[in-house]
């Protein structure tokens, strides 16, 4: 044990871990395709635009809102998802939705299921809770073309006595996939019988390829167990405006406001003015998105198909390709290797899937939110690269 | 003990305890003249309108900032205060900043020493990070128009083997005081005799009336060993833009971005590129605040001073009145039973003292961030609900 000194971070703040995505950006170049960020290249959608014009008319005030957010954009976010106003609370962004349901739930000691791979935020939160992120493994495609399942007996085995929540990502990141409903019914199913709670990550929901989407949310036995976020991030491309949401029951809701309160006062007021209007013509401004993003995911579907020994795993949801490169982890020892070969010799960044977790290791994850002529150009790089190293 | 249910939530969040401000404001009528709140009327300041006008440009991309914050808006602030870029965290407002703080150098059951009578959040957010908030008094004022001072010893008394880090609100609320120069080199002394950290909330830095204003970390001695935060929501009026900074050595803004991360992911865009150009013309923006506001100081001397038996505290920063009924609780039981009779009989809401700590009992906050006709005439019904009641 260190001496400890006035400024030393506490075991909270080190339990942090750096991700391998910051590790990889270090090592990019101005010329880079950057195939790593979670966030489209679109520009802000008009609606959100409108709605956050309003804060900025000569003379506006800008007063703090009230700390769950305005009354009308909590009650846009609630018809829009379907719920009663005092349901939702608007929150900076899904990270701190994520941020607030978890300090909020968790006690030091909890142990906390996490997919793997999966969003590496959520094992850094639930450490930072002083509680234990156990990872559930989600199993990969056994052919091409065919999605990652969720392995309930898996997941059943990493219950215990301290298994508190389980967080759910659908859509999934890094994945792509979109769990049936008859998985996320056998999940719910065990979730009561084990009497967890649950969090599901909705931030993708708006991208929907292939497959049927559904929520545990929409499940009645989950209702009174659970929260639900998502956000404006992905489908109006205000990345940084920082506007998201949880839904839960109005108790919770109300129990974890002082939390939310005590970290940010409110969501941010642009932002929340962005959303009312935002919501009003959402269906129009995600439709628009889609079209751009499917052209994508078709050419990664075309160019990368050809590829004899990679596997290309559904890509349902969410703008990401999860490619398999096994057969190439005889030249490479592990996907970090590859990824960092590929950054250096092509210049091209993807993410390797053990930035995900263990469960993604031989994975890379490619995020189509590059355009036309950079998205050709890097896939057709990492498939010479490919080709090259092939054993 | 309860039995734990799903969604129960956590002792961090339950620890957060409701401040009196909520409760006396649910006593409201639309008619009230608010002398509650902690925030002024005045509109957005033109330079952090212009600032944020960039973001809202037809096509314009609003992609997540690096997570300490945009460089530009890192050096803004570097220059503002006199520091390094690397030494600067944008956050959202100075409600994250201090969280960022308290949660990332705090550990369970440390003792963090807080200002009596003081901002409440800071004892919330220490019993949210499992530590506990010793309170230390400021001392009242012997006669009216002198400032409430740091009593020394009373802190050294309360510094013990747990003792982490203590608090200092400076220009304060609610007192209104500016600490002394003197008091804060006798502060040092005792902050590095027992070798503690230190974070100072300087949010009211730009409102300073009379006395000389000094801050922790202009003394050499203290650079290494504590954090100071402030922001842009009293001096540009943009509260609900959530705007922040804290500073702190390089090393420690370095350890401390990734829980901030994981909270927020980065202060709001529109909020950085608003900072950015309002510290341009910062002394320009803070001086027309300050007109109006004096001007309201002023009144509130002029109506309050002539008060037979009231107190007055040196205004000297913020722009709060704090004074001084301790005459009146022969009739009332606390300065919250008599500002809920002057709620109910006069419709005027101010903050009973004791909202702010045991050491605020016999007091009242009244923040003069309402305008003429309303100050006058909320003053002018004090002073005949005093004048009723008098002993």
């Amino acid at each position: 044990m260190t001496l400890r000194r006035p400024l030393s971070p506490s075991a909270r703040a080190q339990s942090i871990k750096p991700t391998l995505i910051r590790a990889l950006r270090a090592g990019m170049g101005p010329e880079t395709i950057d195939f790593g960020l979670g966030q489209t290249d679109l520009p802000v959608s008009e609606a959100a635009a409108r709605g956050a014009a309003a804060v900025l008319r000569h003379g506006t005030r800008a007063p703090y809102t009230p700390n769950a957010g305005l009354g009308e954009a909590r009650a846009a976010v609630a018809a829009h998802v379907g719920c009663a106003p005092d349901q939702v609370m608007l929150t900076c962004g899904v990270q701190e939705a994520l941020a607030v349901s978890l300090l909020g739930l968790v006690e030091p000691g909890d142990e906390v299921l996490v997919p793997d791979p999966g969003f590496p935020a959520y094992a850094n939160l639930v450490r930072a809770c002083g509680a234990t992120p156990v990872a559930y493994p989600l199993v990969p495609p056994a052919a091409s073309g065919e999605p990652w399942g969720l392995h309930l007996d898996a997941i059943a085995e990493r219950i215990g006595p301290s298994s508190r929540l389980i967080i759910l990502n659908n859509p999934s990141n890094p994945t792509g996939t979109v769990h049936s409903g008859e998985e996320l019914g056998r999940l719910a199913r065990l979730i009561e019988r084990h009497d967890l709670a649950w969090l599901e990550d909705a931030i993708y929901e708006d991208y929907l390829w292939s497959g049927v989407f559904t929520t545990l949310s929409a499940l009645e036995s989950m209702q009174a167990r659970g929260v639900r976020v998502s956000g404006l991030s992905k489908s109006h491309h205000v990345m940084g405006w920082r506007i998201g949401w949880m839904v839960a029951p109005a108790e919770t809701i109300a129990a974890l406001t002082p939390l939310h309160q005590h970290l940010v006062t409110c969501a941010p007021l642009p932002a929340q003015l962005a959303l009312i209007e935002a919501l009003k013509t959402h269906r129009e401004a995600v439709a628009d998105a889609c079209v751009t993003l499917a052209a994508r995911r078709q050419t990664v579907q075309r160019l990368l198909s050809p590829v004899e020994g990679l596997g290309l795993s559904a890509m349902q949801g969410a703008f990401y390709a999860f490619v398999d490169v096994r057969p190439w982890l005889g030249r490479f020892a592990s996907s970090r290797e590859l990824a960092e070969a590929l950054l250096a010799e092509q210049d091209v960044l993807v993410i390797p899937g053990e930035g995900f977790g263990d469960g993604g290791q031989g994975f890379l994850r490619i995020a189509y939110t590059v355009g036309e002529p950079q998205l050709s150009e890097g896939l057709s790089r990492l498939t010479q690269f490919l080709e090259a190293y092939r054993l």
